[in-house]
């Protein structure tokens, strides 16, 4: 049975893996995001020691962003114009496709996540369906009949441009293009810049998660009127406080006013509106699904 | 060489047609949209004196909605939730293949609209594009990775939440579900209800031009976070102020701010926010676009 590399490329570590299925998934590494040229060296080099051991079939690779999806493009699967110091125009896929000679699979972190989600975890079966990740800041991947999301670049999602009630809320947002886009009032950071916490440690008192929970709420619902998906997972550091989850369904369902007929919304929102079911692991499984639909062809 | 019957069905009228392309299509009706039963009833009437001359190979319905779009339900063809009188669940697909035995091809008008765009116009070439009719209403479909977008129901689009500065706007909107959502702040009703004008006449003062451009801008912005198109066609009796056009992609470079740093934007958004190029006969043309599609089967 075939065997595939997987290369889950963050701002913060690289994770390294080879595997089937979530089942099978070994030989698990990580290092530390340092500059591209150590960075990549050091994946090259724990790819360089397994395939002695094992072959693959194919590596499979999900980025960070925004990266070059275009297979016609002659920056395919580059990091473009990320803020991560030294990373601008990185070529990620190239080395390893040129130091393996094998098929490279490329993706953003969130598409892969996405794709992995709906072959094992929470949105099997679907064809359209998107994961968000709230964390240190906000993304958004997904499929659209059975085919990961991609067009003129990639859906990013966490800067569309939200409803904002100035009086009744003056704080101004964190994002450094537009202020009070989506990521801007609803991420990691923005509840770090607004209440001096973590998003990962909470929103003790019922106040911040309710408004957390509506700024959520507000770009679901732009996502539920654009891309139409079956299922929303959101994934992510602030949505481990599960306790939202609650909150986003009540506050997804007031702000449609029942504009949208479909039992998935008005009957089923509970499995509407859902945790990843991968956990930590759905990047990495992302990337060796990736790379099992490359070895494909 | 194979025939394909069309229909456009409208809130207002039902346009029928014959033909293969937009260099053949004709025998072209339009019958007044009265109750379910006499407008489906004249429909029929029309495909079979015409199928007396000239043999289909399949029909194809391209729809007001909300539709039912999915095969595996048991309503699909359907009319669902409309707000217009007498429509609400009229299955409009299965009278067609009942009658003529005929495969019949079911999608909403955008979707239509967008397919024959991609086919002959606008978008040809591109897999993932967007259309958004802004007419009475705001609507939009489109295609992603080469296939019309469904999910859960069918993007809709004109009902995205969007920012309103209501100190220095305080429009509250014309739509009965939201107020103020994208069709609530710039349809044609909205601007008939703003300044009391037709959208279709216009605005003939900067300011109100520069503030529909700005509404439109921001759902434009949206639709290039969530779905990332390739391209976004703006049809429809408000659209055919053309002088909107060049306001509108000022204001979505201004409302982008440099974030989403790709060619088709930062050097060309002449050529990514563009009018249709099949005019009034998008609808009919796509139906036969869909038409054709399913006869491949």
């Amino acid at each position: 049975m075939a065997m595939f590399g997987a290369i889950e490329a963050g701002g913060t570590k690289f994770v390294c893996a080879l595997g089937t299925s979530p089942q099978d998934l070994h030989a698990r590494v990580e290092f530390p995001t340092t500059s591209p040229v150590e960075t990549i060296g050091r994946v090259a080099a724990y790819f360089e020691v397994q395939t002695k051991h094992e072959p693959l079939a194919s590596i499979g690779i999900a980025s960070f962003g925004p990266v070059d999806l275009n297979p016609a493009s002659p920056r395919f699967g580059y990091i473009t114009s990320t803020p991560k110091a030294g990373w601008q125009n990185v070529d990620l896929a190239g080395p390893f496709r040129k130091t393996f000679n094998l098929p490279v699979a490329f993706d953003t972190d969130v598409n892969a996540a996405a794709l992995s989600e709906g072959r094992w975890g929470a949105a099997r079966g679907l064809e359209t369906f998107v994961y968000v990740t709230v964390g240190t800041g906000i993304g958004g991947g997904g499929m659209a009949g059975g085919r990961l999301m991609h067009g003129m670049l990639h859906p990013e999602m966490g800067h569309m441009r939200i409803v904002h009630d100035w009086k009744a809320d003056p704080f101004p947002g964190v994002c450094p293009f537009h202020g009070d886009c989506w990521e801007g009032m609803a991420s990691g950071l923005a509840i770090e810049a607004r209440w001096g916490i973590k998003g990962q440690e909470l929103l003790q008192d019922h106040h911040t998660w309710q408004l957390e929970a509506h700024y959520v709420a507000l770009g679901v619902v732009n996502l539920v009127c654009t891309v139409s998906p079956q299922r929303i997972i959101l994934g992510g550091g602030v949505m481990k406080q599960t306790a939202l989850f609650p909150l986003i369904r009540r506050e997804t369902l007031e702000l449609l006013k029942g504009y949208i007929q479909v039992d998935e919304i008005i009957e089923r929102i509970d499995q509407y509106i859902v945790p990843p079911q991968l956990g930590d692991n759905a990047g990495v499984l992302g990337a060796i699904a990736l790379a099992t639909d490359v070895a494909k062809g």
